[in-house]
């Protein structure tokens, strides 16, 4: 019965930590629901940080002292992150996806659960060091990415709007020029969404010139935030020049033949 | 040795379903990734199911035959769901989310991932039956909850946009009058993002008079798709009459009062 018990409380130990990425259980909420001794329950993470490991599935933190606890951290071998990123630009590269203009047809997997979610744990992980405190995009086709991000970093994310909206009360805005376009164009975000002197990580699906990073940039802020790192799916390699100079992306467009309709993807490999 | 192996076996095949919601894995996979024989894992798919069970945390589902196999299916406990419902409508009812025109501000309860795939998992456990391949949205404040209901089913999720947007392609596209603007507005869908006679559940943050819900059920059927269910966030109770027949709300707006700021939000329960 007792090792059956064990069983189950590994179990529940492991999802309950897995579905909260970076959030600090106090020993005592386990041991709690679970009503076990803290030894016990040492004994528990214990398995389950060596299951994980075992697995590269992630990684189990515990924290000592009065204000510690547990907590799980999504974590993936760079070999893994690799090959799934180069399994993916495999699948970007295919010509059927290359639209006028030298666009690349990506919405099918932007917004595919699985493959935002492992691009998301992925972002994480690259920019762990950052520590922000918000994810920023810009309304719409980033959100998947930006979403999968947050919920990889466990804190909320804040979307921009192309223009204000009645139903999200004051906001602020920003004039922009957009790189693709050229075209002056209007950036706002709600005053409520970003507290004052927040680390902010912009996550967005797409940079050429960089104009849309650099709206965003100025965005946040104008309410007092900072941005600590701009991080996009794709960047483009031209124009070499960028309106913003700090930046990183997942992958590359190093160019794409509009006779041959040969679409170039390179991902960006640690 | 072999106690310790089995318990890091759960860990990993815990994480792996959980992570993985409706997908069936052949018990081959599991064998082969484990190397342990199908009696041994079935013993293993037992504890994962009690360990679940037992705290509420979710259904595994055995299949059996040469296409089986195992899958995890999120589920929460109606009292569970109701409780979690209540707290989040109480958050929604503080008068400073008031804004002019009766409009609410719940952006950052929409974009906390913890909130939203919890809302994402409820929406799934109650429109189950539906069977839907994929979920349907339109930009941008209520994707959260789509991409989320989207990963608890783990189906695409599909997108329709305010304006055909070069980007994405050859689009169709349909004129809708929006309920509060009573505008005559404009949506559009790219041909590529829905199979024809696919199944969709339309997902949205908010309904007042169900003008863009009968704007995406007209996109979906404009491409041979076929909407099987409707569900909102929430669902403004004026006016009585909606445009749309057929939906369903986690929540309902029952009222508000300029004068006092009082906000009437209650959860639907089950």
């Amino acid at each position: 019965m007792a090792r059956i018990k064990r069983l189950e409380r590994i179990v529940a130990l492991t999802k309950e930590l897995n579905d909260h990425p970076f959030q600090l259980f106090p020993f005592s909420y386990f041991c709690e629901k679970f009503t076990v001794a803290k030894s016990t329950l040492s004994e528990d993470v214990q398995t389950v940080r060596n299951g994980l490991s075992t697995y590269d599935l992630g990684i189990i933190e515990t924290v000592a002292g009065a204000s510690g606890g547990v907590r799980f951290i999504p974590y993936h071998s760079p070999e893994a992150d690799n090959e799934f990123l180069w399994t993916l630009a495999k699948k970007l590269n295919d010509p059927s996806r290359l639209l006028p203009g030298g666009m690349i047809y990506m919405n099918d997997l932007l917004f595919d659960p699985q493959i935002s979610f492992r691009l998301g744990e992925i972002i994480m992980q690259r920019t762990l060091e950052l520590q922000p405190d918000y994810i920023m995009t810009v309304e719409a086709k980033g959100i998947s990415l930006a979403l999968a991000t947050a919920r990889a970093f466990n804190i909320p994310m804040v979307m921009a709007r192309k223009e204000a909206r009645i139903t999200e009360g004051p906001a602020v805005s920003i004039s922009y020029v957009s790189g693709s376009s050229k075209k002056i164009q209007t950036m706002s975000l709600p005053r409520k969404a970003l507290p004052p002197k927040s680390k902010v990580l912009v996550v967005d699906d797409f940079m050429r010139a960089g104009g849309t990073a650099r709206g965003m940039q100025e965005l946040a802020e104008e309410v007092g935030a900072e941005v600590v790192g701009t991080y996009l799916f794709i960047a483009s390699r031209e124009p070499e020049k960028k309106i913003i100079n700090e930046y990183a992306s997942l992958m590359t467009l190093q160019g794409v033949d509009a006779e041959t309709k040969a679409i170039s993807i390179v991902p960006e490999m640690l």
